[in-house]
């Protein structure tokens, strides 16, 4: 079966100073995802996810880390996906913890905190010890980070309608780029495959995201060991008091030249 | 108990062009409401979202109308709220189901779907008969919907980081407008505030929305009537497919005098 196409073609009509033309549109793709996992047996039904169809795999792995289901790579031995069903044989021999999943229920395109049963369980376990050496980056590095991501944001430029999470290494180079209609399924695709190929704990990164930043998206950050998290958009209250909690930098509200930084302002160096 | 407060004031270092100054910012609130319910006996918890504080009584009306729980005011015969939780008691005599509720999860702040335990659960059944009356508005008054949207919006003037949803006549006149971190709790606010004043069915108005469309604010919108959804922002793929299969016309991307029409062009008239 052909998975899924990220973009969908539309015919509108486009109203331009009271002038309407009709022409091709292309969509960004919203469709469910229904997460399997396998251990010691039978598979259980653990989410259905509202995401944009690509890089499924990568969600998988980075959904399932933010969780705390997996730790490594090597914990998953299998994965297989449909493009409506992705089924993930865990390692033999891992006992992984499903309370925070057990939940029967869904995670949409926009939410990374769904399904959790009661107020303790909005937050999740830190099994890392905290953050020692501190990473430091030029303030003039920041307002590089968006022009370095839109040369090579496709889904962007062509729907308007996707959200982008970027990583890059200190000195700004483009490591990794996932987009979805989802920011926070963005951001696990974005951490899932750097925990494929071996990166983690990010803490020689910066993480740019593309929209506003809620206390989720912070929090999966910090678990990857993020230490500097940059947005174009503003974060909420409960994101800039997550990121202080884990010792984050955050930075928001880049407009050009101009940014804000809510917390952690000793990783940025000005001249 | 005071409730807490929408925005919360935070000390943050503004970058301009190199420069830096300290300064007091703004951020939007993002804090767990828990909603329970009292039918025929002890509370039921239902779930747990991330919103903005303020208007929770009628983000508590819009949700459960949106769930089906409710149809009309006088459904609800109760509602407490102390800041963190909302106690919701049912008219005597309403046998709701509460099958697509109980799930004992939470709903996110940029949310509208979650715990729904299977793939047709993301659709909800739609009671009321198809639409009959087709209203129209004139072009010209859609640029206008966003002008007049602003010079009330506070919580985005103040933090940049709200979702609006705002309730027009076919005028153009704003009626209600709600703002939260969440676009759907924002969403959910407006249409349990109309159902709270006896509005519903809304067909005799237009909905603007300061964000994205998913398939979800669709669904929201159709439900309570609404024909004409008109966004910011782009529309998922679904959130199209949602507006042609329950005949809502919904417009895009506007910016300035430009917009999409993605379907239900009938309504929308040209000189």
């Amino acid at each position: 079966m052909t998975p899924p196409a990220a973009l969908r073609g539309f015919r509108i009509q486009k109203i331009s100073a009271g002038h309407a033309v009709e022409l091709n549109d292309q969509l960004a793709v919203e469709a469910p995802l229904e997460l399997r996992i396998s251990a010691h047996g039978a598979p259980k039904n653990i989410s259905i996810t509202m995401r944009t169809p690509g890089h499924d795999p990568d969600w998988a792995y980075g959904f399932l880390f933010s969780e705390g289901i997996i730790r490594r790579a090597e914990d998953v031995s299998r994965i297989d996906s449909d493009g409506t069903h992705i089924d993930v044989t865990l390692a033999e021999g891992l006992t992984p913890n499903f309370t925070p999943l057990e939940r029967n229920s869904y995670t949409s395109s926009s939410c990374g905190a769904c399904g959790k049963s009661s107020l303790a369980g909005l937050r999740v376990e830190f099994p890392n010890e905290k953050v020692s050496m501190l990473v430091r980056v030029p303030a003039a590095l920041i307002p590089e980070l968006p022009v370095r991501l839109r040369e090579r944001q496709v889904g962007f430029e062509q729907t308007g309608g996707m959200h982008a999470s970027a990583l890059f290494d200190l000195e700004g180079k483009l490591l990794l780029l996932r987009e979805d209609v989802g920011r926070h399924n963005a951001l696990d695709k974005v951490i899932g495959a750097a925990l494929r190929v071996g990166l983690l704990p990010l803490n020689r990164h910066v993480l740019l995201l593309s929209g506003r930043i809620s206390f989720e998206l912070v929090q999966k950050a910090a678990l990857a060991g993020i230490q500097l998290v940059v947005a174009v958009g503003a974060p909420s209250s409960l994101a800039v008091e997550m990121a202080e909690e884990h010792n984050v930098t955050l930075i928001g509200f880049l407009r050009g030249e101009n940014f804000n930084i809510y917390c952690g302002q000793e990783r940025i160096l000005r001249n």
